[in-house]
């Protein structure tokens, strides 16, 4: 039997995975499992991508664009303009998912055994990316004690090496929700300048801002249009994850013309969801505050009920619709464990993401955990009620400090 | 300004790409471009597979399982045991096209720097999977001659190293059209078994098999279960090139197993294209007799008139729907270009695909074409006679011995 690759080996396997058999062994024996794991939101599509669809008058469903439709492209450029970002059509490349644009990044800017820094904890799939790449993530820990702010730059310049081609932030940010400030964004600005690196920033969470804070795009930023590569992403913005459209934008051309023969050997991105994208494109602004407002009070009782479980804390967190949470507990993934195979509470009981999946240092985020706030109030009350009765229940309790 | 990566930098551009700016500057003159280049079929899609996107009722478009739909594999499956070839449900992961399963075969079996053997003339993208996987491929020459039947097996042995982690054949050929006997898969299938490689089978033209050939599958072949990889798309067969659904299949569940891992590193595979896929395999049989009917009528029209030009050798194939086009001519890739910018009649023009980005090798299929049958036959009898006045104006031609 031939063997598979050492690289399709070494793939990591997600947070949750190992989870997986406990939550439906839980499920064969009648239990409700809450799933606060998850980064599929519950938010209806808008319409306008139904009505795209239920109109659809096509007779052959053809390859577009590998860039894609050039239709689409313009009218999201302007979408980007109207938010101050200053693209041309021609400076976006339709990708298959933020996740495509992610693996077209790393294979066009970095060689194999190149390093790219990132904050951690860090959405967890850039591990495979680069596995799939064969490069390296080089983390840099923020902490939940400083509400997950970034790093001083001082200690990113430590981590610099002749094989370091660029730093990854995802802004706001999973898992921790943080919104990163315009003196954060400034300083790794002057950082990528001095050291000549590539930026990356991951904003697929861009309009999940809360409090009145400002996203801030390092497309914004002056000065690094040679650095700077945006990744985003039409599966939050419009809960349209399933039609896997995202995209890469630079005003760096030699890195889109080179991500664009990615693009060409895979031959186009997905027909009909460029179609719901480019109609989503017109979706009406109240949507928009609707969702908002439904976020922040999920995120408003959830941060506050979390806070009140003695011996757990969680930062508030101003974008995205995750948090990490520390809990009074010796290790979080044998308590996501122990909750799902040992524990309910009438009936009910929550899979949440081990915190240790999103750092990429060893024994970090070991009483993390991550929560996913896609859930209505009523089932976000519940687990947190769950999460409680079991805190006090879990053999493995600590104080919490 | 940072630099973009090595592997970036080879990706190999398509090898029609270097005639597009032509092709583009002939439209202007106002001349019309017959296009032989293209693998897009001009076929409806099947009415079942709109009907599915009409009638859409959802609220929210999520990811899928990272495999695809289990309604989906399951069908895919009955599918391909009403062909006769028994795999199960989980033996399916579904894709991002036929051109994400090759990508995912190739990390998943080869790590960088190890060879993959393969006939050439090839479909040209395979350059572009090997480079974004750091892999080689080495080629073995089947001769238009020869019909491009397969090189012997001996000769695949010659090329054989510590390396060598599989064989790729793509059946029916994409370009030549060539439809592999059941004794060439015999060989091969000793070939694997005897080396302990994968054996690799592109077969997303499957269904277009003429003149009463049967098309075998890798997967029809016994005793190398663990080592038989096919590669299926629903592009072609339901001329539904832009939904980007193909699969990966296989009994070797290792594979299977590390292949989803890539698989959940980008989530999932497009959810309206499965949807698509899925209706699809409700189409109605006389949809594709009608069609096969069609690209046959098509075939004999045009390799029994290329043949009569003179000095233009045309192979009959058995399948598929292209076809490897030997001309006189001193330099295809010149001519191809000449034939756009220096030729017309009667204001028409051809644009094909030179022969040389089909094979690896140096100085192979310089005097070929690859041209697709995909037009409607009055547009294919208007192309033919474009290119025996612009053979008969050409400066470079040769006796096309
Ligand atoms: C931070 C981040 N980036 C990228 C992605 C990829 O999303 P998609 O490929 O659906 O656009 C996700 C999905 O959860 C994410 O959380
Ligand atoms: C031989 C062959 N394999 C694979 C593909 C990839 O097709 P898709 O990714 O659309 O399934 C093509 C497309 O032309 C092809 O000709």
């Amino acid at each position: 039997m031939p063997k598979i690759s050492q690289r399709g080996g070494s793939m990591p396997a997600s947070p949750i995975r190992k989870l997986v058999p406990y939550a439906e062994a839980a499920k064969q024996k009648g239990i409700n499992v809450i799933h606060l794991n998850i980064g599929q939101p519950d938010i209806f599509t808008p319409e306008v991508a139904f009505d795209a669809l239920h109109n659809l008058n096509l007779k052959v469903i053809e390859y577009s664009h590998s860039a894609g439709n050039e239709s689409y492209r313009r009218k999201l450029a302007a979408y980007y303009r109207s938010i101050g970002i200053d693209v041309d059509h021609n400076e976006i490349l339709i990708t298959t998912g933020g996740s495509e644009a992610l693996t077209f990044a790393f294979l066009s800017c970095l060689n194999p055994g190149d390093e790219i820094i990132m904050p951690e904890p860090f959405y967890a799939n850039y591990n495979g990316f680069a596995t799939l790449a064969g490069i390296n993530i080089v983390p840099i820990t923020s902490s939940i004690e400083n509400d997950f702010a970034l790093p001083p730059v001082a200690e990113f310049e430590k981590l610099i090496t002749p094989r370091t081609k660029g730093i990854l932030i995802c802004n706001p940010n999973n898992p921790t929700g943080y919104l990163y400030s315009e003196s954060e964004l400034k300083a790794l600005r002057d950082l990528v300048v001095k050291h000549d690196l590539y930026f990356f920033s991951d904003e697929v969470y861009r309009e999940f801002c809360y409090d009145n804070h400002q996203h801030l795009s390092v497309l914004h930023l002056k000065g690094i249009e040679e650095h700077a590569v945006m990744i985003d992403s039409v599966s939050k913005r419009y809960s349209e994850c399933g039609v896997r459209i995202g995209a890469l934008v630079s005003k760096n051309h030699q890195l889109i013309e080179t991500a664009l023969k990615f693009g060409q050997a895979r031959l186009s991105p997905p027909g009909l969801g460029q179609i719901v994208g480019e109609a989503s494109l017109d979706t009406p602004p109240d949507y928009f505050i609707s969702v908002k407002e439904e976020y922040l009070k999920r995120r408003d009782f959830l941060v506050n009920a979390l806070n009140k479980i003695p011996g757990v804390t969680c930062p508030q967190p101003k974008g995205a619709f995750y948090t990490m949470v520390k809990l009074p507990v010796d290790d979080a993934d044998e308590f996501c464990r122990w909750i799902l195979s040992d524990f309910n509470f009438e009936g009910h009981t929550v899979m949440m993401a081990p915190g240790s999946g999103f750092y990429s240092s060893n024994d970090k985020g070991r009483n993390e955990v991550r929560i996913a706030y896609v859930l209505k109030q009523e089932d976000l009350a519940k687990a947190v009620m769950v999460l409680q009765k079991a805190l006090e229940a879990y053999p493995g309790r600590t104080t919490g400090r």
